[in-house]
């Protein structure tokens, strides 16, 4: 029996798995990243991460085949390099040949989300969807783009970038330079931004003030909730502010390129998924062009935390993909 | 030797064209659609428009393999089936089956901004290129998608609706009834929309009430140039506006689904291309993430009128698109 691993590498964890031939998760291990992130520190927590998920599912280092690793970063897929992942202060890293030399095996890296699309096409939400975008809501917003089995990366790396896909001309400056990307608008940092200016605003109060007195600064998707089915005014504008915009985007998939399907994930979603996906659905149908949106499949990621782990082995382990690993 | 046939049907006028087997066009003609708009009527001066091209050709009908028209419609390529035609009152018609029977010969019929970005693919300035996106600015703004040599459709036909991708949430109204779509900021529509808005609200001149005192309701691309050229004030701004816009529209393409090559063209851009596209260059350039532009080939169409009616020509000849030829 062949056996194949899969590593998320996060700026707070480090998730690996090892999977059969069949896709089948046979183990998990999680470690935290930790404070110091320096290259070789975490090369060193990641090893020992796969090693751990190798005990778990009692499989030998050398019955392993091949390992995918996804990276919260854009990466030139085809050099092996990292070209800046914020979370972790990397920038430009030989990551693949750095992480072979640990490990010796064949490796393939690639960009988590583009990888965790990857992964709910394969085995989640997206199975048997024709092309799929993936969307996955946190802090920022990340994505990636499938057709027909393949990951669509573009000329430098850029697709599945929709989280910089302008839809407030002259809106909120958005951490990338530019103004109304839609992260400023959809994200949690859009969130807080339309929040604090409410409060400013309106002189308004809100619950998060005790549920979550560092708001202001950044929030968790359970604070959230929480305020929401308490009805706080602050929150359930910005909630509908933010998952609006998420179906003018999808809308925007349908109408520029007719995707056919799309999944929407990370940990707003794992939250709050009941309250976005309906008023997504709403937005999506009414912004595509012409009923554009009808058949259109918009769904809840499925996968959860393995989504991308899984994602990162399976195309490690695909023949067809062997031209980029190291 | 074999011929092919290509006829683009517009509000305005009917152009049809002959080609041989290499592409190469042998006749053109051209007839005013006219005030009169019913199928019946159109599709005869859509037939006496053909036979004019054949003449001109001096090739006799059954030489003739096979016919493609482009419509100013969404099309269901599959059913032939013409959805909705404003600028010609239609709506719903199987235009394939009566084209057919007018011609007996085996026909595919499109949209016709799909099929110019087909034929700037194949003939003109998208040569070569591994995916195309094609933006066409009028009076509204129409689109094209073409990846490794198959124009993207979508499941309801809304690939290339790029003139209803939202980039100004919350802002003017459109046509289609939704709000900030590109075409409210960037296309003709838009910029008498601004301007309109400009002159009122600062009580300012333009020379537009001289050189097109209809302005406000309809307005030519070459009076656009000319008040350009001379300086007035509130186009200058307008144009410049719309321009920005079309390049944030191609970072949102490299951003989202990694483009690797746009192709810009319509009435706007014959007139005024030296002004918009350096313009678009730099506004793609600076919200393109992470440099993501670069080697992203921003071209300016190279067929002018012919675009539409080649590409409708060269698709119906092809092999591997019989599938849709009725």
């Amino acid at each position: 029996m062949e056996y194949f691993a899969g590593i998320d590498l996060g700026g707070t964890k480090i998730y690996a798995i090892v999977i059969n031939d069949k896709g089948k998760i046979l183990s998990r291990a999680k470690i935290k990243t930790g404070a110091k992130k320096d290259v070789d520190t975490i090369l060193k927590k990641i090893v020992d991460c796969y090693k751990e998920a190798l005990a778990g599912a009692k499989i030998e280092e050398k019955d392993i085949q091949s390992v995918g690793m996804a990276v919260p970063s854009a990466m030139d897929v085809k050099q092996g390099i990292l070209l800046h992942a914020p979370n972790l202060g990397w920038k430009k890293v030989p990551i693949a040949k750095l992480f072979k030399e640990k490990i010796n095996k064949p490796v393939f890296i690639g960009n988590d989300v583009n990888i965790g699309t990857y992964g709910e096409y394969c085995f989640g939400a997206g199975k048997k969807a024709k092309n799929l975008y993936g969307l996955f809501i946190g802090t920022g917003i990340g994505g990636g783009y499938v057709v027909d089995g393949k990951i669509i990366r573009g000329l430098n790396f850029t697709a599945g970038e929709i989280g910089h896909m302008v839809i407030d001309m002259g809106g909120s400056r958005c951490n990338c330079g530019n103004k109304g990307c839609l992260e400023t608008v959809a994200a949690k940092i859009g969130m807080i931004d339309y929040m604090i200016k409410k409060v400013g605003k309106d002189k308004k109060k809100t619950i998060l003030s005790k549920i979550a007195p560092d708001w202001q600064k950044t929030i968790g998707s359970s604070a959230l909730k929480e305020a929401y089915e308490k009805k706080d005014k602050i929150v359930v504008k910005a909630i509908k502010r933010s998952a609006g915009a998420i179906g003018i985007a999808c809308a925007n998939l349908i109408n520029t390129i007719g995707i056919e399907s799309i999944v929407i994930g990370g940990g707003v979603m794992e939250e709050m998924g009941d309250v976005f996906m309906p008023i997504i659905r709403k937005k999506m149908d009414s912004y595509a062009i012409g009923g554009g949106a009808a058949n259109v499949k918009l769904l809840k990621s499925a996968l959860g935390d393995d989504a991308v782990a899984l994602g990162a082995a399976w195309y490690a382990r695909l023949p067809e993909n062997k031209e980029l690993l190291f």
